[in-house]
């Protein structure tokens, strides 16, 4: 049985013959982008998980390739035109691709990819494609509707905690949760189990974005490989802020509300007073305690899938090292 | 059988029904200008061609009304973004999306409109599903390759009338020919029936465009309902100027490159300039005959389909509509 660089390198394989024929399609303006953004790398996660849900129950693994790409297009799709929306500079390490080539460059070339995913997932020709494609559409709908509260929350002084889970659970956790049960789906799990690991992904995918925004504040530079700082720099409305807003006193919520809309300070000392704040108000605990609870769930739901221990043990590896991960 | 009025209110009910929905869904920032997007009118021309494609074949129209929808829906994903691109002001006598509202929200809102139109796509729970969803998806890339061919074309200085036709193809005739084989695969067409009518409508499509060409400088601004002379203004390279390049003399096309490059001639001025240039070079002959020859060519692919005539009527007369039409 495949082991997960196995998996993984089944899914960069599969996918450098697909970049390879995008990188000669025309018209090049289009489909170069969209080569562009691939091409940068990530963690691949999302194609992953369609895998290890795929190899929970079923044998042949290369069935759910063509999926599994389809949610990776389908993610990346959803970064170039967040990007344009956020104003974001750097994808990666990289200049942004409405950097790199244009803005409408970006919204087309993300459209196209939106498309391209559905092409892929299309390729499953699997009697489960209907509630398939059901499934990605759903998830696809409701990660717009995260994007948008998320652009939302952004105008609002105040985010309460439950107001931010379900934010996060629209934008990130959906996918994740889909990546999973389409893998399921297609190896032949009933529509029970397929629904506790959706269950799982959910759970999963909470404390995975927990865990970013606890290392953006709480990182180690030089562990996190990226520049820390980045969401108190935004004013973003992690689930520091909204703990934050929900335990303090009033003036101590009035200096973080300061802090936060205040100009006259510098980048670094509105870090350094934002984060003692958040240290007082034991926001890193609670924090680390969300992520435990939701840990602990995904792991209670995996456990109660039935199929051999050996099968679930790389799906439970990735959850620990994604969740306990210092990167 | 349902006539043309009749298909149309149906198409005209359902999409009320769809409306009222969305108007209430959250987050609303999303969802409203979908509503609004939907609400603007139109022709709803591509939820009718699934609905005569349908009757052709079928005898239950209401069996293809959600993916009739979706064609409408998706077409108005394109409109959003097209709009984003191409920076423009007004759509159907209103603010374009962009600016009623805001660009992130254009982009956002046209996502999930995308989404909604896969949605109302998969409502359809026939058998040929996986044939119609792949026809749709391969008909939304070619789409963005349209989009990204006329926005090449615009920073190019000439283009031919095969590659102009080749682009309007992608961008406008392959939505068409998509409805009317959408609705005859519903309808229970055989596969050879099914492509004849996509290739009519992608004569109708082509005639289509380019009798909106022929209006946008030679119609009659008013029967035409909106003003003329946007193509020439905007420099957009229409049949009428790749029509005009091929056929000039040298000094001609000089004339018409500095007409179209040049700053300090008056929009009035330039108009009549242009129109004049291709009166005298016969380009609306040569435009009309086009015209004739793809209005020629979709009815004789409508007369080979095996289906009574009076099946056949309602699309006959309509496709006559679009292509003799004066606005």
């Amino acid at each position: 049985m495949a082991d997960l660089n196995q998996l993984q390198e089944m899914v960069e394989e599969a996918l450098r013959i697909r970049l390879a024929d995008w990188g000669k399609a025309e018209p090049a303006r289009l489909y170069q982008p969209v080569v562009y953004a691939l091409e940068g790398g990530g963690k691949r996660l999302r194609p992953l998980m369609v895998m290890l849900g795929y190899r929970l129950f079923g044998e042949r693994c290369e069935e759910a390739l063509p999926a599994a790409l389809a949610i990776e297009v389908f993610h990346n799709f959803t970064l170039l035109h967040d990007d344009i929306m956020d104003k974001a500079e750097l994808r990666r390490n990289r200049p942004t691709v409405h950097l790199r080539f244009s803005e409408n460059g970006a919204i087309l070339s993300g459209d196209v990819m939106a498309f391209l995913a559905y092409r892929l997932l299309l390729e499953t020709r699997h009697e489960r494609l209907p509630e398939i494609a059901e499934l990605f559409t759903q998830t696809a709908v409701e990660i717009c509707e995260g994007q948008q509260l998320d652009m939302d929350f952004e105008e609002r002084r105040e985010v309460t905690t439950p107001e931010y889970l379900e934010m996060i659970r629209l934008k990130t956790a959906v996918l994740l949760a889909c990546a999973l049960k389409t893998g399921a789906l297609l190896g032949g799990a009933s529509a029970p189990q397929a629904h506790l690991l959706y269950e799982a992904g959910i759970s999963l995918g909470l404390a995975f974005q927990l865990r970013d925004d606890l290392l953006d504040t709480f990182g180690e530079e030089q562990t996190f490989g990226k520049k820390i700082g980045g969401d108190i720099a935004a004013n973003k409305k992690t689930i520091l802020v909204t703990e934050a807003l929900r335990t303090a006193r009033a003036d101590q919520k009035k200096d973080l509300e300061n802090l936060m809309t205040g100009f006259s300070i510098s980048p670094e000392n509105k870090f350094r007073e934002v984060r003692a704040l958040f240290e007082i108000l034991g926001v890193r605990e609670t924090t680390l305690g969300l992520i435990d609870k939701y840990h602990a769930r995904a792991l209670e739901l995996l456990e109660a899938l039935d199929t051999p221990q050996e099968r679930k043990q790389p799906l439970i590896d990735l959850s620990h090292k994604l969740i306990l991960r210092k990167n």
